[in-house]
């Protein structure tokens, strides 16, 4: 009584998240800071009688808000509940099941593989080069480094984190450019979640009237501190925004609840704040990378609010399970090429020096 | 560069959800009364730096609240933003492209259409009677009364709504226990929304032990007056639960953000409010439902919190149109079979008295 899919599909596993345990949390690369603090004064003030309606299903408030943020169009934005469902809706409103794959890196957000899967979608993962970086040739048609049966096939679709996770490595937009350029037919995912954390000019957002096959995916969750409201959001040119709106509008009509949209429209509007928490931030991720870097480990440079790190002599897991009798979550995968990193989010700088800490004990 | 199905797929279209207009809204089946005031406490009070973590994906606590409102276990319980999500994933869970169809009535919620649409799946629809009403045999192998062509094709799944949406009608609890012990091979979605204005011994809740085909889709956004929250659920088996997580975990690790989940476990937990507003607004239905009738209108025997009613020598429409200019919103479909009806939802006793009042202007 269970389709072939469901019995069959490998679901994404997302990061513990332990209910209690007293466990240093670096493990989902939430944000060390709470979000705004006008959002507490909204809270307390909410009227709870228009709960009993729905939403505004187009949620034009909050759309409005992001538009204002990002200097785009309403037209130019959709919402969805987290960034998730907004990459999973895009990939069934973008791709196509015959014709050619969908194509990512090898190593990146390993939930593209799992939606691909979901919908039936050909892929295929490309190889970052040694130091895990993407190769734009690898996705510029005149000098595609693919197999010969891979360029007969053909492509369909090009999806990049960028950041990478979970490498945290950042593609310049100048090659993003060359990417869009030379494949001006195909959909292009910009999937930007970690983007806030890398410095001015790395966004693609202002690419979106130059380039009508791109679409940027962000979200809410790591720069603005709210991964327990599930928002996240697509920007890009109307035609792709309308075709996103008709695909949510055959699934859910409602994707955001009436309280998670109204906080994410005051937290993109208060710009100082989460500038203030965005450089902390960086500035403890660029200390720890220098002081783990100075205990031999390698750690790939990092545009993201985590660390990608490794230790000569030791696993991933092996560095997993020290830490975790430590008290201190990180996260590893069992997969090739990044089975001997663990990927480290910033926490507060107590929180990081807890880790330099107990580090130093292992790397001595 | 937008997928063939974005292209020629359409959509469910939702209630209008008018931001100001001054009207009185009886048009998406919305509970006429806010929900627990306990919310509003909880909402002064909570802790915003949570909202930088993700949620439980899992649900656990959420979720131990529905098992313990129902008498079922924590394993039989699934939660989604909305049912409409709960549904569209139990579709993508529970029914196959190939080897027979999915069977719904031909008027019923017609998101499942769209649903069945966007995954692909054969559908048919099966007529209800002259009276808007289920007829069991349809939907019972030996003595379907399907044409020959459907009964070689086969059917795959079964989806009900009780009572049914947009009429109002329910089918009683013995009548889907036929349908459910002719089909046990095959899985059987009963779409509960409205059943908690339909009376004590309806819901088939107390069915999922003694039929493992049988799924229950539930929601906060009607009788929990929460629609603004979007959280549903199904009840069922473990096995077909279990499936349900295995395909969210392919779409969105975290469905539910942390404060919807949070409201709708207070919610549910406060019975004795409940119960009241529910009591009021069955006692308002009953008194609305005998108005119309004596004004000479047809009026479906109702189970829900909305009637629906036509009206002889008019179009739904223009009954639509009339009240609207009234500054009252109701819903009407341009559809065979139900395009001479509107579907009034029942509101506060002051909006069914403004209702009654142009009501009679229009029947005199």
């Amino acid at each position: 009584m269970i389709s072939k899919k469901a019995q069959n599909i490998a679901p994404y596993t997302a990061g513990e998240q332990p209910q209690g345990g007293g466990y240093i949390k670096l493990n989902t690369n939430e944000n060390a800071y709470p979000p705004s603090p006008q959002i507490k004064e909204y809270l307390a003030g909410a009227d709870i009688s228009n709960l009993r309606l729905y939403p505004d299903p187009a949620n034009v408030k909050l759309r409005t808000a992001i538009a204002a943020a990002h200097g785009v169009g309403v037209e130019n934005v959709f919402v969805g509940n987290g960034s998730d469902e907004v990459l999973a809706l895009a990939f069934l409103t973008l791709f196509e099941r015959t014709g050619g794959s969908v194509v990512f890196a090898d190593v990146t957000y390993s939930f593209y593989k799992v939606y691909a899967e979901l919908y039936d979608l050909p892929y295929k993962e490309v190889a970052l080069d040694g130091e895990y970086r993407v190769r734009v040739g690898d996705y510029v048609n005149d000098e595609r480094r693919m197999t010969n049966d891979e360029l007969r096939s053909g492509v369909s679709g090009i999806v990049l984190a960028n950041p990478n996770a979970p490498t945290s490595v950042l593609l310049e937009r100048g090659g993003i450019e060359k990417i869009l350029t030379a494949n001006k037919d195909i959909p292009v995912i910009v999937d930007e979640a970690y983007i806030d954390f890398a410095g001015e000019g790395s966004s693609c957002v202002p690419l979106i009237n130059k380039y009508k096959n791109l679409v940027v995916v962000k979200t809410f969750s790591k720069s603005h501190s709210l991964a327990g409201a599930r928002v996240g959001y697509a920007i890009a040119g109307k035609p792709l925004i309308d075709a996103l709106f008709k695909i949510k509008d055959c699934f859910n009509s409602y994707p955001l609840d009436k309280i998670s949209a109204d906080i994410s429209a005051i937290a993109i509007a208060d710009k100082g704040y989460y500038q203030g928490i965005r450089d902390k931030v960086v500035a403890t991720r660029d200390r720890v990378a220098t002081a783990l870097r100075g205990m031999n480990c390698t750690v790939l440079p990092s545009s993201a609010n985590f660390l990608f790190v490794s230790v000569a002599g030791y696993t991933g897991a092996q560095i997993y399970e020290y830490l975790k009798d430590q008290k201190i979550l990180v996260r590893t995968w069992n997969k090739p090429r990044i089975s001997d990193f663990v990927r480290i989010t910033i926490g507060t700088d107590a929180e990081m020096d807890k880790l330099l800490e107990v580090w130093k004990k292992f790397c001595k």
